[in-house]
């Protein structure tokens, strides 16, 4: 099954095996192939852009960040002490040993996304030339090692090489986007990182940290927030400051979509209460609900996109929580409701001209039934792509399956890395590319769709389709 | 990819790409794409072949009546005003205009079964020779309206062309039934319309009309129905007059599929409560799927097939609704479960001798979990084919994967169009059946049934199931 | 479609199409077809092979026993009685009727998998050179018998034969596992039959027969349990028992996942109320969901997997349970939800060294959003493999679809036939084996996996996967 010096990637991958639509996938996809990237929605430090190191090492770079990769580790008994989770630079030997238990695990990993990912990382952006195992362990770290020393595999020169032409990064809201700042300053880099707007935590009294989160709040956009309308307000001026930054879109992530209004005086007297630290659990959630709609009100406002990533049971497991911190693998994900939870929002901001609504889901069953339908009719609707477990060849071919019949390709959101791993940029977004290919070409193939319209349709989604719906 | 003057439809569309299973699917598609059609469950107006006088124009044909039709347009951004939702009848210019819009924005579409659809009409019977185009629209506009005007693009001819041996429609159950029997009395019509009992507004003490809906209904039953006991005798006494007029099924839409019965005594106190505007919503909803259940004994009385079309959030976007009505493209699906929900029922009715209950879904998740399960033991339940958002190519698809290891093809309902559009439904059925014959193929192939047995399926499930699970 | 003399069994069956993938699908299940059969949960009894008496008949052997088979008969129309549902033996007149009920109907068992497993048993296991049908049903009935009556169709000879390694049964924890015993002891026997503690009834106040229940489980365990801690230690003395009898796991079946500890001093109350007869639903359900909870610790602390089949409405038509008992075809299936019910026992036992959870489902959804991502993380957890209604060659590639991208291969249970028909364990094991081949020929041909790894993880699911969770 070897190619060439290049180990593992067949021009082919991920294509479709029947020959006749093989052969209109590879078509198709060459006509995507080469645009550039279009990044609305990741986790990139931007400071990584801004400071321009080299990477420390391999660990650093491929495991110890992404849950993606530790996670199976540790399932296989790998603890995250042993795989230095979460840690941003190792000495030699720690990274070695932390690349050995990738490594030796290599077939764990079989026919996941994240082997494809990671082949494709090592082979075309590293040019590793063996399958890692056991035996190679050590030496494909070496020729790591050697190209991670290389200026061309600096950040800059990587994000020049990946062909990004735009990049989102996931903020905070009190962040005072220095480093977005100062990328934008610098004579020296050419490229467009913008930043993104994620108040969830802002969003929710449940929280533990909330009364301390919305004080920082207040300092941060220089209102007062004692009550209700300053801390609308001061939402209000830090998204406008995220604007004039370059933000075009605002990100939410809670249990479920609820957002049904409250009247003012509800959501002051409740508001006063979580501060006071007496609110209900009932009502926390209803304020966050409540607020939900606020932030569609102002989408509507001040043009931000609205994307929603719902419905995930975050740090299911407590003692790994208190041990390494969130995003450590055990984010699980729930079932989600959108028709009737979304209607509230929906009947007020709908048809609005301008609002954009984009939802994404870790339970497929809504798919066909809640988001293809809704989109199909709201001009502010846009299906999100397959994302985080979803993110993989398999389920993206389920996902144009399960909505294309109802709503063709127009309502979809472009694709969505979603990554904290620069390197798996390209990989992902090839990837997707890939997929989408191939489901066209069955499209052709079965006479549904001639491959004229197949190929400019490949091309809009592998581009210009994520900067409309993010505005970019 | 263009195949001679008739611009796209390739004989083998929507059949399989590998060439064994082709060759096997399109033998089965030829041993059923001849027989007549039978369309048990429908919206078409009887008295559109009552008076057979020519369609008016080919917007108010083809899209201002369609919300399949109109509602990704409406997602594109042209309001339902300017698509004219609802129209009847339209000047030639508005009638232009309204046809530029679908023509102009025909990629939208691409990859849905609405366009699937609209091709084989163009094509298939209108003799269209090109694609929609903003540049064609104007050419094929005029190509429709010289159709129009010809006698075999009347309403009879073409029931007589798409070879439609029976078929279905909806009806109130106020309705006096007279286009139904000024057809059937009607010397020079040869054809068999039937009208189906639709209830559900009667049984909804929630719904605002109620208290006159149910007045209206014990006038035309001629039934005193100030307490319960003259409902429930009016109701059976339409069914009476329903099934005289040749009905053969009862439809039911609700918002769940509950049908726990009341006592009378507690049935009768709700109705009065509801009567005198003093129900609670939850007794309500109590006295409606007691009402269900009711139903299902009327039905194991009097014969009609029960269908149930279940769990659709109707007329979501309010605005919408007060400007344009029902059916204006926003009917949203949701959740459902029938597996509790539906016990009560089949407790009692579930092994009575000539029930048939057919279960519809648009939440394909019911299919393998419960729908298949439930008619794979009693004699009265049939699981109903994809509807409306799931009737289409890839769902199709879904439906037989996801059911027949668990039931085999005896136990389904046979191919519904449930269409408003009259010259839909030829290109409705061709599908299924072009879709049944590569799944049916497949199975050939991989060599789990032989190819005599999956023709003879074919050509059960494209006609005489239909006959005989809706009694036809 | 007739390949020599033994009618239907295509060497190439349930392999893909696509010649490519079926080629490489041909060579991987190659690999493991003669792998020996390990059977780690099912239904046969144990004194079938102690006795080792010939099969009765056709009907009880195939037939009346068997839900899986009689439902979809059933269905049709033919009554359990009729059927003779249930019997273990019958005269050959009566079991030639039923015969014939089976060979009249064969085309109503097309696609299901109940036809693919009843194909390679009479053709690979008896011979039956032609297609059950009305004409043939004595033909086939007279051969049978023949075949019956020969020493090498005894169900030794055929354990033997089906070359089972190891073959775990299902047992009431009050069993004296006497025929396991006597299996055991008998020299002329070399096979493993392992027993399998499945305490459902013990762990359910809110069953009538509980009382009684628990007081013979404290009888058979020889403790007092007329308070909570002597329930809980003949709970544990008995699996202690099982756990000295060769079994290796405990299964767990109830309608939820829920484990929610109690303080012990409430769980205490409860089960004083429920003794008594005087808790509510609401308490008898916390009990049982705390006493799962109180399951896992056991085993962490004895070491028996844990594997949990949940979420079925048992006995859905009363009037056919009262008739004929349980298991009689109408059990249906019911949603669950595992991520937010499961985390009680997670954060305890989730990461505890040598815990295994084996989850399986009847609810499809669960595995792409629940399952694979709890299996990707914990290293207890396990996905198990299609059960049941999903046993079946379209589940089953829908089951790897649905995990493999998040969770690769080796968090699956491997694969366990759960039947009580003796003779269809080879075709159940066969068919998966054939599907997994299919699966992997498919991403050895897109290019996400090379053969030589795709060969290997075919034969380690084939078998040792299964001796890994089951611990055998």
């Amino acid at each position: 099954m070897s190619h060439g010096p290049q180990w593992p990637l067949d021009p082919d991958r991920l294509l479709p095996a029947e020959p006749a639509q093989r052969a209109v996938a590879r078509r198709i996809h060459r006509a995507t192939a080469e645009l550039p990237i279009v990044s609305p929605h990741g986790h990139v430090d931007p400071g990584l852009l801004l400071r321009d190191e080299p990477f420390a090492d391999p660990a650093t770079l491929f495991i110890t960040p992404d849950h993606y990769v530790t996670r199976l580790l540790h399932a296989d008994g790998v603890s995250l002490d042993d795989l230095a989770a979460g840690a941003t630079e190792l000495s030699e030997d720690r990274s070695r040993q932390v690349w050995r238990h990738l490594c030796e695990r290599w077939t764990l990993l079989a026919g996941t996304s994240v082997r494809t990912w990671l082949e494709a990382e090592l082979v075309d952006i590293f040019e590793v030339p063996e399958r890692p195992s056991a035996g190679s362990a050590d030496r494909i770290f070496d020729h790591l090692c050697e190209r991670l020393a290389e200026p061309t595999y600096r950040p800059r020169a990587l994000f020049e090489r990946f062909d990004i032409s735009v990049l989102a990064t996931t903020d905070d809201p009190c962040s005072d986007l220095a480093d977005h700042a100062a990328l934008a300053a610098d004579p020296s880099w050419q490229g467009r990182v913008v930043p993104t707007f994620r108040p969830d935590r802002y969003l929710e009294p449940e929280r533990s940290t909330w009364v301390d989160d919305v004080a920082r709040l207040g300092e941060a956009a220089g209102v007062e927030v004692g009550h209700y309308r300053g801390y609308v307000a001061a939402l209000e001026e830090r998204r406008r400051l995220f604007v004039e930054r370059g933000a075009t879109s605002a990100d939410h992530s809670h249990a479920d979509v609820g957002c049904a209004p409250l009247t003012d005086a509800e959501a002051g007297r409740i508001y006063a209460a979580a501060l006071a630290g007496s609110a209900t659990e009932a009502e926390a959630t209803a304020f966050r609900r409540h607020m939900l709609g606020e932030m569609a009100r102002m989408s509507c406002d001040d043009g931000l996109a609205m994307t929603i990533h719902p419905a995930v049971s975050r740090n299911h497991h407590t003692p790994t929580f208190e041990r390494h911190g969130p995003d450590t693998g055990h984010d699980i994900p729930t079932t989600v409701e959108f028709t009737r939870a979304l209607r509230p929002m929906l009947e007020r901001y709908g048809t609005h001209p301008g609002f954009h609504l984009v939802l994404f889901t870790l339970d497929e069953t809504v798919w066909s039934r809640e988001l293809a339908p809704l989109a199909g009719f709201y001009p502010s609707v846009f299906v999100g792509v397959p994302w985080w477990f979803l993110d993989a060849p398999d389920a993206m071919r389920r996902f144009r399956e399960a909505i294309t019949d109802t709503v063709g390709f127009s309502r979809t959101s472009g694709f969505v890395d979603d990554t904290r791993a620069f390197c798996s940029i390209p990989a992902r977004h090839d990837t997707a590319r890939r997929i989408d290919a191939g489901y066209l070409a069955q499209l052709v193939v079965e006479h549904r769709l001639d491959e004229d319209e197949a190929t400019a349709i490949a091309i809009d989604i592998a581009g210009d389709q994520a900067r409309r719906v993010f505005k970019l």
